[in-house]
């Protein structure tokens, strides 16, 4: 016995979602089938509409629905300084903790040549024409600390430099994570938090 | 910053979906960005087609998308036996060992007093027309062994009798499953086990 036809075909499709597999995907089917029909058709609409509205920001590269992502209409921010980051997941995560005011550059992809993605694949292009901008003093380069991050951060801050030598480029801190332990921390995160120490006293 | 309006509604409408929260229902939303179009139209159609066309098989309860399932409607299975199971994806279980060849009758639940699911809120009424089959021998109830499926059982053995005493019914056996060890397995899989247990010679 299998599954009647329709119920294998939205099984089938589901199993395009990243990290749903077969079992994954018929429990989710044979949900749906409890669903009330307004809320079907509420998701199914959700689903089309975010295929059909949500764009990349021209300036940023953020998500958006407009032509500009709210951050980058956002005249209250620092305009002053850029945040770069590789996901708007990334800029979220930042927003989360409300501690920073400025603009964002969202690249969508780290360099990584080993899955094929080189710095033409990234958006930044559109970063180029950003650091012509007078009012801009400082860019924090906020790319994952992993060796794809960091390609890229040493790419991109090469090249801010080679551009506008008067940018004040940083990269954020490496080190122990807030309630990390010593014994517990890789060597390589003990050499960056002992190389990156700040002075106390 | 939150996330543009339309992802915004599709990370919420995914979390309606079992087992999904809002880091996966986000991971889901972002993945959909990725998709061609006529894949997210394919989605979408399957998830709408699948409310609009499944419906429960008149006679067994399965799932189909005609009045009878494709169990019901194969002349070639066995009339005379009955397998009743919760779940149509307990018979779909059944279905692949490709060992058994009657029919299912689906209750679509078991009873449980404490999720206040009783006798009537499962598909009952229409295995009652059924016992009244001439051709119709033997009932094996084989709702899962848990307290819910032990009730069930129960419950069922006592109703069938009452309305046919001429079916045998029988319960799909207890014990250790293939390939399991006795230092592993429970105590009361054990003295089901034992109780169980079969001459060899």
């Amino acid at each position: 016995m299998l599954y009647p036809k329709s119920l294998n075909t939205v099984i089938e499709q589901l199993q395009k979602l990243p990290g749903v597999g077969q079992k994954t995907a018929e429990r989710y089917a044979l949900s749906l089938l409890n669903f009330e029909l307004e809320d079907v058709n509420a998701l199914k609409d959700a689903i089309e509409s975010v295929k059909l509205n949500i764009r990349y920001c021209e300036q940023c590269g953020n998500l958006t629905e407009t032509q500009k992502c709210s951050i980058c209409e956002d005249t209250q921010r620092d305009q002053s300084i850029i945040c770069i980051v590789g996901q708007t997941t990334d800029a979220i995560a930042m927003e989360k903790t409300a501690s920073y005011n400025g603009l964002y550059h969202v690249l969508n992809g780290l360099i990584s040549p080993s899955k094929g993605i080189l710095p033409d694949d990234l958006n930044i292009e559109s970063l180029k024409h950003r650091l012509t901008d007078e009012y801009l003093k400082e860019i924090i380069i906020a790319t994952n600390l992993t060796i794809e991050g960091d390609t890229t951060s040493l790419y991109l801050s090469k090249l801010i430099n080679s551009l506008n030598p008067n940018i004040i480029v940083s990269r954020i801190a490496q080190g122990l994570p807030v309630g990390g332990h010593l014994d517990y921390a890789d060597d390589l995160t003990i050499i960056k938090a002992l190389e990156g120490r700040n002075k106390i006293l």
